[in-house]
């Protein structure tokens, strides 16, 4: 099978390209940059948003649903916010359309221009920060900790899918408090809240950090981010959680009166993650034949397969996997019997190892015989013949091993990449390897923006435990006051 | 309370913009026609999401996610489907905006306009059976049970919240078959899980149709829909689901290979609902003191308020309400305990009572010391003191006595509401009175028209338990195979 496709030593990128299509996870849209989410992958996406959904829950969040559309002078309203997002966006100029005079089908009606133009949300501040000043008169209206889950769009030119579209799916907190504070204890806490995510369920290890100001959120006074390394050593941000200070409480208004009765403004966060975490689950544990999932995430943890030639062994082997359904129900496993007789079993284990089923499970007539069952783990390809009485316990253990072992061997492979630079040189052939490069950072802009220009590395965070400690730039020389994490990225 | 409020008989329309807003579940944003959910709102809605995505999942349908985007000239494939939705509706044009070389905010670049303008969905027959024709080859790939819960955009100049804003949220199936019978029972099975959605959970009767011709989905074949009855006396469509034959397979080339080899064109439906069962369900059950809800969609089932004056009152009473979270919890009801300091127990009765929770518990110092708590129900407005011991079970039981007597209630009111009409004089007086009118009609859509025109009344829908029997059209005399439901609708 593996053959037949691109190798990630071949060409990482395409192989990432064509497994998300092979295993049937998402597609190109004929619409530039708009990607199809095709059943199986939303089945994933679905399973990343329960737990996250409930986690947000758990934290105090309720969700709510904000509107589609910005009206163009509110992205102009918070001055680096507009910089950041107005540029690249669909703008919605008409409310109509009318049959063309030549028959040739409908085109824009002139006459229904808007009178302000709307633009489809880059993101939502703008919107919601327009209407808490409605919502927020005194200290007793706040906190406000809201949710949402949406579509929103920023128009991109070069797209792939799940890791950078014109249309993506998103959840984007917006809270609201009396006091810094507190806002920032909420930032911290939402990016706990995303790591814990990352590393308990997706088997993902992430370093958690701190952006430098160029790498902001537009708008905001601090970003915290989550960032994991793939396979092929480039790095990915999978998770930001921003303290917007009082920028748009200032911008929009939005003032509260304390227990004194003094006016202040609010102090606002916010904080998402999106479908992009897809690509990052794929990248972080897929093989060359297909994908491999994290238990916890897959919908489908177990596959059963007979394997048969007469239909009185199919009934046999079909009572023995009933038995089972109903034993891993009970468990809150999820189980698919694969018995589709228009297909050989050969097919069916590829197709389940091409989709990452963690474990599968076949049995044929000299099985049932003996009174076993075949067990092949997706993670380690290893399999092994074990007795069919207390399968389901030997599997909800497995379950809890493939999930660890995955996480393990990712943690494993972070560690191995990533090393320290003490000089340029050094500095520029491990960046070239690919891997975290930890070095030490002068703090000015230009330090940065130069290290980029010449290696393409971007500094991913200032991890939030990092050692204090004085040394000198590994590009200027200049005075440093500890090292922060380098790396090509997504 | 409800004095200050604009009550039913008064202003029904009014009552119920000022409900929404009052209980806290949505309100207008500065978007033309476009909403704001609320958090307490927006957990209804969810609520009905979780219930209808399990109906849809045990009925072999697996959500996926379609783009935000319709290219112009998709609409136009399928002739009646241009007519009905190409009109109004959101044409994005432009993908960037630029600062203003005036500096005063942001405009729209004109060298940036789309070479072809990009529709905001209205609904997605078009992008999704243009994906479709990639996935289907051969009866192998058949049926194709997908869902999709997205926003849509319709541009409405008159909204009101809930029944018709310009951007809503729904679902949207969209299935394909082998077979034209296949998807007639696909249409009819969906139409059943929206007729128990609406009775089972929404306490929600409804009669279960066929549209005519000229109401019918623009672009297919045979409209099923469920049509309840509000207070008003006004009918509201609930939710449809389209048999849509082989139009949007030949609109967009879809065939498939069946066991001999012979191409034919695929089979389809489509079926919906959105949140304007929010406004159905706010309708369906609330008064003039707020909102009703039926307890399997109440976000909060059951709240508990203390009333005390000494800490160590609260302390106590906070003691019993501990336990009974602790049976809630076991028994999958949802509690809240309201010991907020900053509100009096006068404020909490009426707010939660606005917001429509079933059941209220009362607990002060002398109902601690009898061993005792108050029990108030929202539906009914009753309340007695019952002992403590037990009053989980008590409650349990409650809960669905409430559930069935809010479907009773407006069961009762349809049957009431619902009249025949001989001639059409007496027709018009019905009409006017409001409810359901059954009547022979001659099955053309001539008369339909006159009927609107003269009374503004529309045919709801021909019932699926019509009586085949002959009599003569209540407006032309002339001879009609059986009586129709008329009435006024939103």
């Amino acid at each position: 099978m593996s053959g037949k496709h691109t190798t990630r030593k071949q060409d990482y990128s395409k192989w990432y390209n064509e497994l998300v299509q092979r295993a049937d996870l998402a597609e190109h849209s004929d619409v530039r940059g708009c990607m199809i989410i095709k059943p199986y992958g939303f089945a994933i996406w679905e399973r990343m948003k329960e737990v996250l959904d409930q986690k947000f829950k758990e934290t105090g969040h309720s969700n709510a649903y904000f509107p589609l559309f910005i009206p163009k002078s509110y992205l102009s309203k918070e001055a680096s916010h507009v910089e950041g997002f107005a540029k690249e966006c669909a703008v919605v100029t008409h409310y109509r359309l009318k049959n063309a005079d030549d028959g040739s089908g409908v085109v824009v009606d002139p006459k229904a221009k808007l009178e302000e133009e709307l633009i489809v949300r880059p993101t939502s501040e703008t919107i919601i920060w327009n209407s808490y000043r409605n919502w927020i008169q005194s200290y007793r209206d706040l906190p406000i900790l809201i949710n949402q889950w949406a579509n929103v769009v920023r128009w991109e030119m070069r797209t792939r899918l799940f890791l950078r579209t014109a249309e993506f799916l998103w959840q984007e907190g917006h809270t609201a408090h009396a006091t810094d504070q507190e806002a920032r204890e909420e930032t911290a806490r939402m990016l706990e809240v995303y790591a814990d995510f990352a590393e308990q369920y997706m088997a993902m290890p992430v370093v958690k950090g701190r952006k430098t100001e160029s790498e902001r959120f537009a708008g905001a006074e601090d970003t915290l981010c989550i960032e994991a390394l793939m396979q092929d050593g480039k790095a990915l941000q999978a998770g930001t959680s921003h303290f917007l200070g009082q920028n748009f409480a200032k911008a929009f208004d939005v003032k509260f009166a304390d227990k004194d009765g003094k006016l202040e403004h609010v102090w606002a966060t916010s904080w998402g993650v999106s479908t992009r975490l897809m690509g990052a689950l794929i990248m972080s544990h897929s093989d060359d034949e297909g994908l491999v999932l994290p238990p916890l995430l897959a919908p489908i943890q177990v596959v059963g397969i007979p394997i048969y030639r007469s239909a009185e062994d199919l009934e046999k082997i079909s009572e023995k996997f009933d038995l089972l359904r109903v034993a891993f129900k009970k468990k809150g496993i999820s189980f698919k019997y694969d018995d589709d007789d228009n297909r050989r079993p050969g097919w069916k284990f590829s197709e389940y190892e091409t989709k990452g089923v963690p474990i599968r499970l076949a049995m044929g007539p000299r099985d049932l015989e003996n009174g076993n069952i075949e067990v092949a783990r997706r993670d380690t390809k290893t399999k092994e013949i074990i007795s069919f009485d207390g399968v389901e316990e030997f599997i909800e253990r497995l379950l809890k091993e493939i999930q660890s072992n995955l996480f393990d061997k990712a943690d494993n492979f972070r560690k191995e990449k990533t090393s320290e630079a003490p000089d340029f040189e050094s500095f520029k052939k491990l960046v070239n390897k690919g891997g975290f490069v930890s070095a030490h950072w002068d703090g000015t802009e230009a330090t940065e923006n130069k290290i980029k220009e010449e290696t393409q590395a971007t500094i991913r965070c200032i991890p939030l435990d990092q050692k204090k400690e004085t040394g000198v730039c590994v590009y200027s020389g200049a005075p440093s006051k500890g090292k922060v994490l380098f790396a090509k990225a997504y």
